[in-house]
Protein backbone atom coordinates (compact mmCIF):
# COMPACT_ATOMS: atom_id res chain seq x y z
CA UNK A 1 0.00 0.00 0.00
CA UNK A 2 0.78 4.08 0.21
CA UNK A 3 4.29 4.33 1.59
CA UNK A 4 3.20 7.64 3.45
CA UNK A 5 2.23 6.99 7.13
CA UNK A 6 -0.92 8.65 9.13
CA UNK A 7 -1.00 10.84 11.35
CA UNK A 8 -3.07 10.47 14.50
CA UNK A 9 -4.21 12.89 16.97
CA UNK A 10 -5.02 12.03 19.87
CA UNK A 11 -7.19 14.03 22.90
CA UNK A 12 -9.24 13.15 25.97
CA UNK A 13 -9.78 14.64 29.31
CA UNK A 14 -7.68 14.78 32.22
CA UNK A 15 -8.05 11.43 34.21
CA UNK A 16 -9.22 9.48 30.94
CA UNK A 17 -5.77 7.64 31.20
CA UNK A 18 -4.22 8.79 27.45
CA UNK A 19 -0.69 8.06 28.42
CA UNK A 20 -0.84 4.47 29.34
CA UNK A 21 -3.10 3.45 26.12
CA UNK A 22 -0.61 5.47 24.12
CA UNK A 23 2.47 3.89 26.02
CA UNK A 24 0.80 0.21 25.44
CA UNK A 25 -0.15 1.47 22.04
CA UNK A 26 3.22 1.98 20.93
CA UNK A 27 4.78 -0.85 22.64
CA UNK A 28 2.79 -3.24 20.63
CA UNK A 29 3.13 -1.50 17.18
CA UNK A 30 6.56 -0.29 16.83
CA UNK A 31 5.76 1.81 13.64
CA UNK A 32 4.10 4.11 15.72
CA UNK A 33 6.52 7.94 16.72
CA UNK A 34 5.64 10.42 18.92
CA UNK A 35 5.66 13.89 18.04
CA UNK A 36 8.27 15.99 19.53
CA UNK A 37 7.18 19.66 19.74
CA UNK A 38 8.81 22.79 20.11
CA UNK A 39 9.04 24.75 23.60
CA UNK A 40 10.55 28.24 24.76
CA UNK A 41 10.53 26.67 28.33
CA UNK A 42 14.17 25.80 29.90
CA UNK A 43 15.12 21.92 29.48
CA UNK A 44 14.36 20.02 33.05
CA UNK A 45 16.89 17.27 34.20
CA UNK A 46 17.55 14.32 31.69
CA UNK A 47 15.25 16.31 28.89
CA UNK A 48 16.96 16.32 25.77
CA UNK A 49 17.11 18.78 22.42
CA UNK A 50 15.29 16.61 19.86
CA UNK A 51 13.91 13.77 22.17
CA UNK A 52 12.21 15.41 24.63
CA UNK A 53 11.04 18.24 22.78
CA UNK A 54 12.77 20.84 20.88
CA UNK A 55 14.23 23.67 23.06
CA UNK A 56 14.06 27.19 21.23
CA UNK A 57 13.93 30.62 22.39
CA UNK A 58 11.42 32.90 22.15
CA UNK A 59 13.08 34.67 19.58
CA UNK A 60 13.18 31.73 17.28
CA UNK A 61 9.71 30.32 17.98
CA UNK A 62 7.73 33.65 17.04
CA UNK A 63 9.87 32.91 13.49
CA UNK A 64 8.85 29.46 13.08
CA UNK A 65 4.80 30.66 14.33
CA UNK A 66 5.19 33.17 11.55
CA UNK A 67 6.78 31.20 8.93
CA UNK A 68 3.79 28.61 9.32
CA UNK A 69 5.65 26.22 10.72
CA UNK A 70 3.32 25.07 13.36
CA UNK A 71 0.47 22.70 12.86
CA UNK A 72 -0.84 24.46 16.30
CA UNK A 73 1.06 26.28 18.93
CA UNK A 74 0.01 28.13 22.22
CA UNK A 75 1.33 29.64 25.17
CA UNK A 76 0.55 28.47 28.53
CA UNK A 77 2.02 30.47 31.69
CA UNK A 78 4.15 33.06 29.31
CA UNK A 79 5.49 29.84 27.68
CA UNK A 80 4.87 28.56 24.02
CA UNK A 81 4.16 25.15 22.86
CA UNK A 82 4.20 24.23 19.68
CA UNK A 83 3.96 20.49 16.91
CA UNK A 84 6.56 21.37 14.38
CA UNK A 85 5.76 20.58 10.93
CA UNK A 86 8.78 19.80 9.68
CA UNK A 87 9.27 16.95 12.03
CA UNK A 88 5.86 15.30 11.90
CA UNK A 89 6.07 15.14 7.84
CA UNK A 90 9.80 14.06 7.93
CA UNK A 91 7.95 10.86 10.23
CA UNK A 92 4.98 10.53 7.86
CA UNK A 93 7.54 10.70 5.00
CA UNK A 94 9.67 7.89 5.85
CA UNK A 95 6.55 5.70 6.46
CA UNK A 96 6.07 6.09 10.46
CA UNK A 97 2.52 6.45 11.97
CA UNK A 98 2.79 9.66 14.07
CA UNK A 99 0.36 9.93 16.94
CA UNK A 100 0.37 14.01 18.37
CA UNK A 101 -1.36 13.98 21.82
CA UNK A 102 -2.61 17.66 22.26
CA UNK A 103 -5.64 19.11 23.83
CA UNK A 104 -8.79 19.50 21.62
CA UNK A 105 -8.19 23.17 21.10
CA UNK A 106 -4.52 22.12 19.23
CA UNK A 107 -6.46 18.95 17.90
CA UNK A 108 -8.65 21.31 15.69
CA UNK A 109 -6.19 23.68 14.66
CA UNK A 110 -4.52 20.40 13.49
CA UNK A 111 -7.62 18.83 11.51
CA UNK A 112 -7.84 22.28 9.92
CA UNK A 113 -4.12 22.15 8.56
CA UNK A 114 -3.34 18.97 8.09
CA UNK A 115 -7.35 17.12 6.83
CA UNK A 116 -5.75 13.90 6.47
CA UNK A 117 -4.95 12.97 10.30
CA UNK A 118 -7.14 10.89 11.92
CA UNK A 119 -9.04 12.06 15.11
CA UNK A 120 -8.82 9.39 18.31
CA UNK A 121 -10.26 10.86 21.60
CA UNK A 122 -9.93 8.66 24.53
CA UNK A 123 -12.52 8.50 27.36
CA UNK A 124 -13.18 6.93 30.80
CA UNK A 125 -15.99 4.64 30.50
CA UNK A 126 -17.83 6.72 33.51
CA UNK A 127 -17.91 10.47 33.57
CA UNK A 128 -17.25 10.06 37.48
CA UNK A 129 -13.99 8.39 36.62
CA UNK A 130 -12.53 11.90 36.09
CA UNK A 131 -12.85 13.10 39.18
CA UNK A 132 -11.68 9.61 40.96
CA UNK A 133 -8.49 9.82 38.90
CA UNK A 134 -7.45 13.01 39.25
CA UNK A 135 -8.55 13.11 42.97
CA UNK A 136 -6.84 10.36 43.54
CA UNK A 137 -3.31 11.46 41.76
CA UNK A 138 -3.30 14.86 43.06
CA UNK A 139 -1.87 16.76 45.74
CA UNK A 140 -3.72 19.75 44.91
CA UNK A 141 -6.24 21.29 46.95
CA UNK A 142 -10.52 20.71 46.66
CA UNK A 143 -10.51 23.97 44.49
CA UNK A 144 -8.01 22.96 42.19
CA UNK A 145 -9.50 19.85 41.87
CA UNK A 146 -12.69 21.20 41.38
CA UNK A 147 -11.43 23.59 38.59
CA UNK A 148 -9.59 20.46 36.68
CA UNK A 149 -12.89 18.10 36.71
CA UNK A 150 -14.68 21.31 35.33
CA UNK A 151 -12.16 21.75 32.46
CA UNK A 152 -12.04 18.07 31.78
CA UNK A 153 -15.74 17.43 31.82
CA UNK A 154 -15.67 20.77 29.42
CA UNK A 155 -12.60 18.81 26.85
CA UNK A 156 -15.78 15.46 27.21
CA UNK A 157 -18.14 17.62 25.13
CA UNK A 158 -15.53 17.92 21.83
CA UNK A 159 -15.71 14.19 21.54
CA UNK A 160 -18.14 14.57 18.95
CA UNK A 161 -15.83 16.28 16.54
CA UNK A 162 -13.57 13.13 16.39
CA UNK A 163 -13.47 10.39 14.12
CA UNK A 164 -12.97 7.72 16.74
CA UNK A 165 -13.66 7.15 20.58
CA UNK A 166 -11.60 4.93 22.56
CA UNK A 167 -13.13 3.95 25.77
CA UNK A 168 -9.88 3.48 28.42
CA UNK A 169 -11.69 0.68 30.76
CA UNK A 170 -8.53 -1.32 29.94
CA UNK A 171 -5.33 -0.07 28.44
CA UNK A 172 -4.70 -2.86 26.72
CA UNK A 173 -7.51 -3.00 25.11
CA UNK A 174 -7.83 0.77 24.26
CA UNK A 175 -4.00 0.21 22.50
CA UNK A 176 -5.81 -2.43 20.69
CA UNK A 177 -8.49 -0.12 19.33
CA UNK A 178 -5.79 2.37 18.28
CA UNK A 179 -3.85 -0.29 16.47
CA UNK A 180 -7.05 -1.62 14.73
CA UNK A 181 -7.97 2.39 14.01
CA UNK A 182 -4.74 2.54 12.12
CA UNK A 183 -4.71 -0.54 10.34
CA UNK A 184 -8.35 0.33 9.19
CA UNK A 185 -7.17 3.96 8.33
CA UNK A 186 -4.59 1.98 6.11
CA UNK A 187 -7.52 -0.06 4.46
CA UNK A 188 -9.49 2.72 3.26
CA UNK A 189 -9.63 3.64 -0.19
CA UNK A 190 -9.54 7.39 -0.06
CA UNK A 191 -5.70 6.71 1.39
CA UNK A 192 -5.23 3.53 -1.59
CA UNK A 193 -5.95 5.41 -4.80
CA UNK A 194 -2.60 5.24 -6.33
CA UNK A 195 -2.89 1.21 -5.73
CA UNK A 196 -6.24 1.39 -7.10
CA UNK A 197 -5.57 3.64 -10.12
CA UNK A 198 -2.48 1.27 -10.85
CA UNK A 199 -5.03 -1.63 -10.66
CA UNK A 200 -7.69 -0.71 -12.49
CA UNK A 201 -5.43 0.36 -15.48
CA UNK A 202 -2.77 -2.70 -15.60
CA UNK A 203 -0.04 -0.71 -14.09
CA UNK A 204 0.06 -3.96 -11.63
CA UNK B 1 -20.52 0.47 23.30
CA UNK B 2 -23.90 0.30 21.39
CA UNK B 3 -25.16 -3.11 21.52
CA UNK B 4 -26.26 -2.93 17.95
CA UNK B 5 -24.43 -5.18 14.71
CA UNK B 6 -22.30 -3.98 11.95
CA UNK B 7 -23.55 -4.89 8.45
CA UNK B 8 -20.52 -5.32 6.72
CA UNK B 9 -20.80 -5.73 2.59
CA UNK B 10 -17.84 -7.63 1.05
CA UNK B 11 -17.54 -7.54 -2.52
CA UNK B 12 -14.58 -8.09 -4.98
CA UNK B 13 -13.98 -9.72 -8.09
CA UNK B 14 -13.78 -13.53 -9.16
CA UNK B 15 -9.89 -15.05 -8.52
CA UNK B 16 -9.80 -12.12 -5.80
CA UNK B 17 -9.97 -14.89 -3.25
CA UNK B 18 -12.68 -13.22 -0.79
CA UNK B 19 -13.90 -16.93 0.35
CA UNK B 20 -10.47 -17.92 1.80
CA UNK B 21 -10.57 -14.24 3.54
CA UNK B 22 -13.85 -14.79 4.84
CA UNK B 23 -13.23 -18.32 6.09
CA UNK B 24 -10.14 -17.18 7.86
CA UNK B 25 -12.41 -14.43 9.32
CA UNK B 26 -15.02 -15.94 10.68
CA UNK B 27 -12.95 -18.50 12.45
CA UNK B 28 -11.02 -15.79 14.05
CA UNK B 29 -13.69 -13.47 14.70
CA UNK B 30 -17.02 -15.81 16.10
CA UNK B 31 -19.00 -12.75 16.75
CA UNK B 32 -19.50 -12.71 12.39
CA UNK B 33 -22.84 -14.13 10.92
CA UNK B 34 -22.88 -14.54 7.39
CA UNK B 35 -26.32 -13.54 5.60
CA UNK B 36 -28.64 -16.39 4.25
CA UNK B 37 -30.19 -15.47 1.10
CA UNK B 38 -33.42 -16.21 -0.43
CA UNK B 39 -33.80 -18.21 -3.77
CA UNK B 40 -36.07 -19.57 -6.29
CA UNK B 41 -33.25 -22.35 -7.03
CA UNK B 42 -34.05 -25.91 -5.92
CA UNK B 43 -32.17 -26.61 -3.44
CA UNK B 44 -28.49 -28.80 -4.07
CA UNK B 45 -28.08 -31.94 -1.84
CA UNK B 46 -26.98 -31.21 1.68
CA UNK B 47 -28.34 -27.90 1.99
CA UNK B 48 -30.01 -27.00 4.38
CA UNK B 49 -33.30 -24.39 4.36
CA UNK B 50 -32.81 -21.44 6.46
CA UNK B 51 -28.84 -22.49 6.76
CA UNK B 52 -27.66 -22.39 2.98
CA UNK B 53 -30.57 -20.82 1.81
CA UNK B 54 -33.85 -19.92 2.77
CA UNK B 55 -36.16 -21.79 -0.64
CA UNK B 56 -38.89 -20.08 -1.68
CA UNK B 57 -41.41 -20.03 -4.94
CA UNK B 58 -41.20 -17.49 -7.02
CA UNK B 59 -44.48 -16.52 -5.94
CA UNK B 60 -43.18 -15.94 -2.35
CA UNK B 61 -40.41 -14.54 -3.68
CA UNK B 62 -42.04 -12.12 -5.76
CA UNK B 63 -44.75 -11.40 -2.95
CA UNK B 64 -41.14 -10.26 -0.75
CA UNK B 65 -39.46 -7.92 -3.37
CA UNK B 66 -42.97 -6.46 -3.46
CA UNK B 67 -42.86 -5.56 0.15
CA UNK B 68 -39.76 -4.45 0.36
CA UNK B 69 -38.18 -7.19 2.39
CA UNK B 70 -35.33 -7.70 0.31
CA UNK B 71 -31.83 -5.20 0.98
CA UNK B 72 -30.96 -6.45 -2.68
CA UNK B 73 -32.24 -9.07 -5.29
CA UNK B 74 -31.62 -9.80 -8.72
CA UNK B 75 -32.52 -12.83 -11.29
CA UNK B 76 -29.68 -15.17 -13.00
CA UNK B 77 -30.63 -17.40 -15.64
CA UNK B 78 -34.45 -17.20 -14.03
CA UNK B 79 -33.86 -18.29 -10.80
CA UNK B 80 -34.12 -15.47 -8.23
CA UNK B 81 -31.87 -14.56 -5.25
CA UNK B 82 -32.22 -11.74 -2.32
CA UNK B 83 -30.66 -10.87 0.87
CA UNK B 84 -33.63 -10.81 3.42
CA UNK B 85 -34.25 -7.53 5.61
CA UNK B 86 -35.86 -9.30 8.31
CA UNK B 87 -32.97 -11.92 8.71
CA UNK B 88 -30.24 -9.17 8.47
CA UNK B 89 -31.58 -6.94 11.15
CA UNK B 90 -31.89 -10.17 13.37
CA UNK B 91 -28.75 -10.82 13.20
CA UNK B 92 -27.77 -7.18 14.33
CA UNK B 93 -30.54 -6.52 16.38
CA UNK B 94 -29.17 -9.43 19.05
CA UNK B 95 -25.44 -7.92 18.69
CA UNK B 96 -23.94 -10.15 15.43
CA UNK B 97 -21.91 -8.52 12.62
CA UNK B 98 -23.49 -9.37 9.98
CA UNK B 99 -21.30 -10.27 6.53
CA UNK B 100 -22.62 -10.41 3.04
CA UNK B 101 -20.71 -11.34 0.31
CA UNK B 102 -22.38 -9.69 -2.57
CA UNK B 103 -21.28 -8.31 -6.28
CA UNK B 104 -20.96 -4.94 -6.47
CA UNK B 105 -24.14 -4.45 -8.07
CA UNK B 106 -25.86 -5.86 -5.29
CA UNK B 107 -23.77 -4.10 -3.12
CA UNK B 108 -24.46 -0.43 -4.09
CA UNK B 109 -28.08 -1.37 -3.61
CA UNK B 110 -27.78 -2.28 -0.20
CA UNK B 111 -25.52 0.96 0.46
CA UNK B 112 -29.24 2.69 -0.67
CA UNK B 113 -31.05 1.24 1.60
CA UNK B 114 -28.93 0.40 4.22
CA UNK B 115 -26.79 3.64 4.37
CA UNK B 116 -24.61 2.34 7.41
CA UNK B 117 -22.82 -0.45 6.38
CA UNK B 118 -19.45 -0.57 5.53
CA UNK B 119 -18.19 -1.76 2.22
CA UNK B 120 -15.25 -3.63 1.79
CA UNK B 121 -13.26 -4.57 -1.65
CA UNK B 122 -11.25 -7.73 -1.52
CA UNK B 123 -8.91 -7.52 -4.43
CA UNK B 124 -6.07 -9.54 -5.51
CA UNK B 125 -2.33 -7.44 -5.30
CA UNK B 126 -1.92 -8.25 -8.54
CA UNK B 127 -4.57 -7.34 -12.07
CA UNK B 128 -2.61 -10.39 -13.59
CA UNK B 129 -3.22 -12.70 -10.44
CA UNK B 130 -7.01 -12.46 -11.43
CA UNK B 131 -6.29 -14.56 -14.60
CA UNK B 132 -4.16 -17.00 -13.02
CA UNK B 133 -6.06 -17.94 -10.41
CA UNK B 134 -9.26 -18.50 -12.75
CA UNK B 135 -7.59 -19.99 -15.34
CA UNK B 136 -5.95 -22.46 -12.62
CA UNK B 137 -9.49 -23.24 -10.69
CA UNK B 138 -11.47 -23.60 -14.34
CA UNK B 139 -12.52 -26.45 -16.44
CA UNK B 140 -13.60 -24.02 -18.88
CA UNK B 141 -13.02 -22.83 -22.76
CA UNK B 142 -10.25 -20.53 -23.38
CA UNK B 143 -13.10 -18.03 -24.45
CA UNK B 144 -15.51 -18.30 -21.06
CA UNK B 145 -12.32 -17.18 -18.83
CA UNK B 146 -11.79 -14.47 -21.35
CA UNK B 147 -15.13 -13.47 -20.56
CA UNK B 148 -14.89 -13.86 -16.54
CA UNK B 149 -11.38 -12.42 -16.82
CA UNK B 150 -13.17 -9.09 -18.36
CA UNK B 151 -16.25 -9.20 -16.17
CA UNK B 152 -13.65 -9.51 -13.00
CA UNK B 153 -12.11 -5.93 -14.67
CA UNK B 154 -15.15 -4.60 -14.50
CA UNK B 155 -15.65 -5.22 -11.32
CA UNK B 156 -12.54 -3.87 -9.69
CA UNK B 157 -12.98 -0.23 -11.05
CA UNK B 158 -15.99 -0.67 -8.32
CA UNK B 159 -13.62 -0.02 -5.94
CA UNK B 160 -13.67 3.43 -5.70
CA UNK B 161 -17.23 2.94 -4.39
CA UNK B 162 -15.93 1.16 -1.41
CA UNK B 163 -15.36 2.59 2.06
CA UNK B 164 -12.31 -0.13 2.72
CA UNK B 165 -9.89 -1.92 0.30
CA UNK B 166 -8.40 -5.46 1.66
CA UNK B 167 -5.52 -6.36 -0.68
CA UNK B 168 -5.54 -10.16 -0.78
CA UNK B 169 -1.75 -11.18 -0.90
CA UNK B 170 -1.89 -13.13 2.07
CA UNK B 171 -5.42 -14.78 3.60
CA UNK B 172 -4.42 -14.10 7.19
CA UNK B 173 -3.53 -10.64 6.88
CA UNK B 174 -7.01 -9.85 4.65
CA UNK B 175 -8.56 -11.10 7.50
CA UNK B 176 -6.47 -9.92 10.34
CA UNK B 177 -7.88 -6.73 8.16
CA UNK B 178 -11.01 -6.72 7.90
CA UNK B 179 -11.40 -7.74 11.92
CA UNK B 180 -9.12 -4.56 12.53
CA UNK B 181 -12.40 -2.89 10.27
CA UNK B 182 -15.09 -3.78 12.50
CA UNK B 183 -13.20 -3.21 15.38
CA UNK B 184 -12.26 0.77 14.25
CA UNK B 185 -16.07 0.70 12.93
CA UNK B 186 -17.20 0.54 16.70
CA UNK B 187 -14.68 3.10 17.79
CA UNK B 188 -16.41 5.55 15.48
CA UNK B 189 -17.57 8.42 17.15
CA UNK B 190 -20.86 8.52 14.79
CA UNK B 191 -21.21 4.45 15.91
CA UNK B 192 -21.08 5.78 19.59
CA UNK B 193 -23.51 9.32 20.19
CA UNK B 194 -26.08 7.55 22.65
CA UNK B 195 -22.18 6.29 25.24
CA UNK B 196 -20.73 10.41 24.25
CA UNK B 197 -24.61 11.72 25.45
CA UNK B 198 -24.60 9.65 28.53
CA UNK B 199 -21.02 11.13 29.31
CA UNK B 200 -21.30 14.55 28.84
CA UNK B 201 -24.70 14.94 30.11
CA UNK B 202 -24.01 12.58 33.50
CA UNK B 203 -26.14 9.45 32.94
CA UNK B 204 -22.46 7.37 32.87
Amino acid sequence: MEKKGLLIVVSGPSGAGKGTVLAHTASKYPNLKYSVSVTTRAPRDKEVDGVNYFFKTEEEFQAMKKDGEFLECKSVYGKSYGTPRFYVEKQLGEGYDVVLEIDTEGALEVKNVYPDCVMVFISPAKRSTIEERLRNRSTESEEQIKLRTQSALKELKQAVFYDYIVVNEDAQQGADDIISIIQAEKCKVKNNKKFIDDLILGGK
